[in-house]
């Protein structure tokens, strides 16, 4: 499929943007693929969000960072607000639960966006750990391959679960803050298992609306740091050691990093709520990173062809 | 503390086997330490099944295979039944637990060891994804770290997923079979998460001798193979890829493999057991290749002390 795109994107001689050639190799791949997988952030964007990613990602997997040289000034521009617009009753349905949600977070939490952090992250890492469990016992129960969902849900609610031990060193939660963590992880986890033995549809997509909520949470966060309404103090041992931070990074590096992970949760939930209603709940989901290769792929290869025929 | 154990155990003047190596080296760490952490096996076969289990652990999270010279004489050593005697009624419930489960299971399925395989590794998948389900929402509950619990279970989970699929591809199992998976399944996950959250010592000792079990099973299954019961049919390429076997591999070294880790998981989950026993809930487990390396440690520091002092 890759070798057959690439030769159609370079016999339409493509040139021009990242956007461009992947627009052009995904309509040469015919009408079920008439569109990027993430079609609803910009390619540039997405390229960023999956190195971003992929280097705490790879630095648990296999020991390196990757890739070394992405900066702070690469994450700044992760500010813009992608949304993914709802389509059906089912998207619906996840946006207002998120909006009934998100409302009720701001009431509680105001203008505290450092405490707003801690316990937003302890519902954000309860979905991963739900579905991932889910997609186990489906596969023991039908006795079939899961197709790569199960470990990559894994690491999404592992990565949320270090967000909230780098919030926790940073901010000291109140005791009501702490009993309202306690209360909603009891409804969240019953409300959320039972969404996805449902609908995992739904589910996906109600975690990708939170993602967007969580996206939003941080730039709140950044602009307070920018106001000066929360000191950007330097950044601590936890959150260096996870993100390879230098020596002298701030509190405002680390909301930045973590906030690119957000962007990643988001669109790879989108990505899977898609990928489900398009019938493939048993093929392997695309990984951001692994379209980014490929419209590399096709850049490449068109224009080598350019080249060629100049 | 290595050190100053280190140090001790050459004062010592320790000389023999690992065991006895062992043995002194953890007399000298003082009363909370006397016995080594995974006692109730001798300490030759617990080199070996960390080294077993260590072989595919290490291929999934660097893409190397881990050591390269573990042959089949080596796993068929491990035939050998190691039981943890019950010390408290918590280990005896628990243990009465998995006697009753294994009557059941072999009432249903007699002298189809194949079958049989099938079946116990859809259950025994689901302790681990559980477990590990619960130390993550534990962690984000209590804002606490988790050290290195919720990964090695979801290890232990995946690697029963495995053994599932593998022999899935070997045994065709029956509707009656499938249907009894479904009902055991609901059954079991309701079970084991009650279980765990009333009592984490009796849920682990509860794995514990289910994997004792798993033993035997897998005991019966080689003797079966041997006797020409059940064909010794050549390795499939799910079996051969996760294990590196060579080509030529049979069902038989399939069996070989599975059965080591087993033992792994057995002394594992009696481990965990133990150590939320004695208070350490929040502790990092001890896993037996960092045991069997502490004690190498030891070994060769008290060796050349002997050289020096002879
Ligand atoms: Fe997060
Ligand atoms: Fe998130
Ligand atoms: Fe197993
Ligand atoms: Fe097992």
């Amino acid at each position: 499929l890759v070798r057959g795109m690439q030769m159609q994107a370079a016999r339409a001689g493509v040139q021009g943007s990242l956007a461009e050639v992947a627009l052009k190799a995904t309509q040469a791949r015919g009408f079920h693929l008439l569109r990027r997988k993430y079609d609803w952030v910009e390619p540039e964007a997405e390229e960023l969000i999956a190195k971003a990613y992929e280097r705490h990602k790879r630095y648990q997997e296999v020991g390196e960072s990757f890739p070394p040289a992405l900066s702070c000034e690469n994450l700044e521009a992760l500010g813009k607000v992608y949304h993914y617009e709802p389509k059906n009753l089912r998207d619906k349905i996840a946006y207002n639960t998120v909006q009934v949600l998100e409302k009720f977070m701001f009431l509680f939490f105001r203008e505290k966006y450092d405490h707003h952090a801690v316990c937003l992250e302890t519902v954000a890492a309860v979905p991963g750990i739900v579905a991932s469990a889910h997609r186990h016992l489906r596969s023991l129960r039908t006795m079939k391959r899961d197709h790569g969902w199960i470990a990559s849900l894994q690491e999404e609610a592992e990565n949320e679960r270090l967000h909230l031990l780098i919030w926790m060193q940073h901010t000291k939660p109140t005791f009501i803050e702490r009993a309202f963590v306690m209360t909603a992880q009891a409804a969240f986890v019953t409300f959320y298992t039972g969404m996805y033995a449902l609908s995992p549809v739904t589910a996906h997509r109600t975690v990708g609306y939170l993602e967007e909520a969580a996206h939003k949470a941080y730039n709140d966060y950044l602009e307070a740091i920018d106001k000066g309404d929360i000191p950007n103090v330097p950044a601590l041992v936890i959150a260096k050691n996870y993100y390879h931070l230098p020596e002298d990074a701030t509190l405002r590096d680390v909301v930045l990093h973590v906030r690119a992970d957000e962007c990643m949760h988001r669109d790879f939930n989108h990505h899977l709520s898609d990928l489900i209603q398009s019938g493939g709940i048993d093929d392997h989901p695309t990984e951001m990173i692994d379209e980014v290769n490929e419209m590399k792929t096709n850049k490449a290869t068109s224009d080598t062809k350019q080249t060629a025929s100049a």
